[in-house]
């Protein structure tokens, strides 16, 4: 177990800060050559395109540094300051982005759904939403957001975009997906991308957790939005001048199919410690993320053992797997589960 | 002149787009393997005590991927959304960065004081400042802001900024320097990074126009300010979770002061062009930017050679040299001017 | 009963629509010759002396023409735009003011409380506070808000605000009340103003419900939040030039406790229905309001007596007393739920 | 001259704390029965078709307490946060409203026109905005706003309107007009309301310095920017609960053309002190302010006669007159500077 102490010590802690993939590493290399500015370059131009042929669709693609840019930059195109998102109670927008979405969207509120692994359902988006007094007293919805896969590591099924699609066409709400771990869905759900946001209006694609370093894509599939975005990324100090290091990164992580297999093996070590996990799993594992009923005492059985995870309440843990992690670790964290 | 077709057309553009520095990117390649995300890291961690050795004043350091955040989540530490920033008309705050000061600042304005070679004075900022009555229905300044280097490519000297800040600290108003090119000010000056902010409350330390890809740094000698700087950070998006990526670059360029042999490169490069200009130059030549009158006719000549640059106006053109700027490119140039 | 239909025939339907007492109106017409604009008129200057008699601590008082401005510039002064305001889940300012929150807080969030009667506890805002994690990925709290009498009418003891706000001033938050009807309250309670707020830090003071026309207070015991109100109410267009008659409207209200008279007046008329309302209250009336469990046909049955009112959810209706309310009125409605 | 100095002292200073106009109070004190709240009740319902009488086009109305409060909702309508509003360097907006655009617009600017007289023209429009490069860098415009009366009393031409809003159109700028004194304008040009606004999007129409106490209407001549504002005025507090006083206040000063009537009392005291004045007139006087040079030595002798007004830089003043300025009053000022 030597392997997990250093420097694979944070293994199972979260996808977010895992290594760079050497073909990512080539591609930014590759683009070291002067280029135009900010979004002007080659390789910046030729995303729309790139993005187009994976999605079967018209879309504007622009890169941006973080998630939480990506979301927000996407709601923004939706949301008016007076209105509202409708997201899952515990969508990251809400818990983990510091108040972001109020400083994009100029004050517009996140009103709060609920819903099994942190994915929200028309039935549950409509009990947020049917109460609303269509008045000015009341925030209004203006668009719905859910995360694939969720905070919980669920996915959701294309038939159920599908219907979340539908509820939102007939609110004449825009309807954004955060897909942070987007790979990870699709690699589960083993459909088209296109079939994976079920005909979202934008896509927050995340990058930076699945072997990317610091470039997600805001993909948008409305050209009137694309135009606001781009005012709105400068406007947020997010269009860097060197630009085609982002594109670069993204174009590496679409070529041959990296996302999805870098998605696959992180998907698989998942599967590897699930398997194994059993009874304990609080969620089925659908992407890469486990959370494991564990005891204080097997908490600190795995620790001494050199497995590192953050403590999920009082009595489970969440591990993570990334495109990189090593089969013997997973294999070797299956088998320390087994054995408590 | 071929070398200044391919790949160095764009040679003279700007130096926002030049390639990294070959220390830069072993930096970030030392930095592949995982650590804490966000600005957990080792790395990231270091950089206080690194900046503080620099400064000789305590300090924190905030990375952020662009000038335009750099500048705004300073500012936003010193002005209330009812206040205001006064900075010169050129300023790149308001000319250049999209209304990011507006966004940031959440509705706080920018007042504007005029000056020779992008620089403001005490006098040109009282001018600003004193016919503001200290009522509710006029905007309060809050700050001021100046670029060292300006815009104009001239450097502050450090009597100039003691008055500033005199001024500033008199009427209890913050004090900012953006330093977009804050390394080719200080190669200049020959004098104490100190001695170039004038005891300003925050810098933004740009790395990128010097070498680095996509880390500036947000310097607040404030420890109230860095507190609310950090939340602000992360709430516009701007707290990558791979950080150490971002702490290496200005690890490096810090390192054995890359930072000023890079700006004493491109100044040089811009002296040697300086010179062969004689009376075409619109400004004195103190950092890696040229405003040279040129009619169109000159400028087709130019170009015709190979040259890359932009307009300025209808009869000038603006240069800048870079960290990499080839000497022989430079002295083409140079020959090439004066020879019109 | 003719004597509800018209003109009375929204008699219980709410208090924010009441005609304006003669008192309110002689105030106005008095101050009609032409004095200093904006709030430099002498009616405004003699507001700050006349609230600290009332609560026997220094204050500034700030006339708005609604309660909602009136609570957001008062939270403005305590929380910064990447915090929260702690309130109830049933809050004014989370239900009923149309994002304004959000809108005068730069997008700062809402986090909500549960409590019985709308009231939160320490307990409850604990159960908000404690599991937020001290960094900058969430959303801190910088303030609690309380309404006295709460949505549902019932009034805060001193003791229990006293609790609420030593729990605020251990955490370092702003403490604010939001007093819509805060005469109904402390005419309950029968306490002083001062103890009715519990050491708060601002509270927004109500007498449109109670007789006055547009004028609402907010009283800031702290005198540097008082400069930043001000600024803030001119920002939010809520400075009007002709101040003199917000001025003189609170004045009227305070003159001879004239407040406490109108709110005793409601108070009583509630009391007189609540009396025969009996079991049917599903809650215990402390101010003006009444929550009346009523079928559907017994509500159609009391409106075919003349009698207005909001229905409140499917099985029940709110009635709301104000300073004009006809005992006649109140003791005819108590006898129709009483047969019914 | 005794009449001049109490209660009339403040005869002079500006026509924004004039009394109430005795046909508004009646029309307040007519409210007085309670109807329904917010803009629901009947006289806040028939403010449309009332007004669109008086323009000859469909159009939305609604009240706010300010001026300030009236130009920002109707801008907010016209200009996103990124964008800016094109206006005179002069302009009430820029200058006296403490910041409320920036707030209103979330961030958005002002960019800074010229013109004699405080009136912008197409070519200053032009000045300013063919300069802007139409990328992401650059704050663009997205709505032009005049004063009509202008900030110096002159007041716009029909023809000069159309040029104005022909330009607008051809850019896709909205177009909106602040008519805090437009009555003044409108007696002046003797033209129709709607030829003095020269098809704008929406005027701010001021009644509060024209005889009214509390109502200024923002007039919307879109309906998909009148559902907007709607949602927007509550945002910002604006939506008082008693505003059948509000609309009173315009039903009265429509009613008879009493706003037309009492903007021609003010010009015509104005037109007899401008003929007094001659030669010392800085502007035309087409409204009611009048800009007169005057040595200190000169105001000091007319203070010293019991005239109140204010000084206007260093050798001049201001004189506002207003509906209710006594005609002796005008001739004694108008005697008094001709004496000089």
């Amino acid at each position: 177990m030597a392997s997990l102490q250093s420097p694979s010590s944070g293994l199972f802690l979260s996808d977010n800060a895992a290594a760079v993939h050497p073909r990512v590493w080539a591609a930014m290399r590759a683009a070291d050559e002067a280029d135009a500015p900010y979004d002007n370059d080659a390789l910046s131009r030729e995303l729309d395109e790139r993005m187009e042929a994976l999605f079967g669709r018209e879309c504007a693609v622009l890169w941006v540094a973080t998630g939480t840019a990506a979301n927000c930059l996407a709601l923004a195109t939706m949301v008016q300051p007076h209105g509202a998102v409708v997201c899952h109670r515990e969508a990251h927008i809400e818990v983990d982005e510091g108040g972001a979405p109020g400083f994009f969207l100029h004050g517009a509120k996140l009103l709060l759904a609920e819903g099994d692994g942190a994915k929200v359902t028309p039935a549950t988006l409509r009990a947020v939403i049917d109460p609303i007094r269509d008045d000015v007293h009341q925030v209004q919805p203006h668009a719905v957001s859910v995360t694939q896969a969720s905070e919980y590591g669920r996915a959701y099924r294309p038939q159920e975009l599908a219907a979340i699609a539908a509820l939102a066409r007939g609110r004449s709400l825009g309807f954004h997906v955060d897909g942070a771990r987007f790979g990870n869905a699709v690699a589960f759900l083993g459909c088209s991308p296109a079939d994976a946001i079920g005909g979202a209006d934008a896509l927050s694609f995340g990058f930076v957790k699945n072997g990317g370093m610091s470039a997600e894509a805001v993909v948008l599939f409305d050209s009137a939005a694309a135009t606001l975005a781009r005012y709105r990324r400068k406007r947020a100090g997010h269009l860097q001048s060197k630009g085609r290091y982002m594109a670069a990164q993204i174009h590496a992580m679409l070529e041959d199919d990296l996302w999805l297999d870098n998605a696959r093996a992180a998907n698989a070590a998942a599967q590897e410690i699930a398997t194994a996990s059993g009874e304990r799993l609080l969620h089925p594992v659908e992407a890469n993320e486990l959370f494991v009923r564990l005891s204080a005492t097997e908490r600190e059985a795995l620790r001494a053992q050199g497995f590192a995870f953050y403590d999920w309440g009082v009595d489970a843990a969440r591990f993570v797997t990334a495109w990189n992690t090593p089969p013997d670790a997973a294999q070797a964290l299956a088998k320390a589960i087994a054995a408590l």
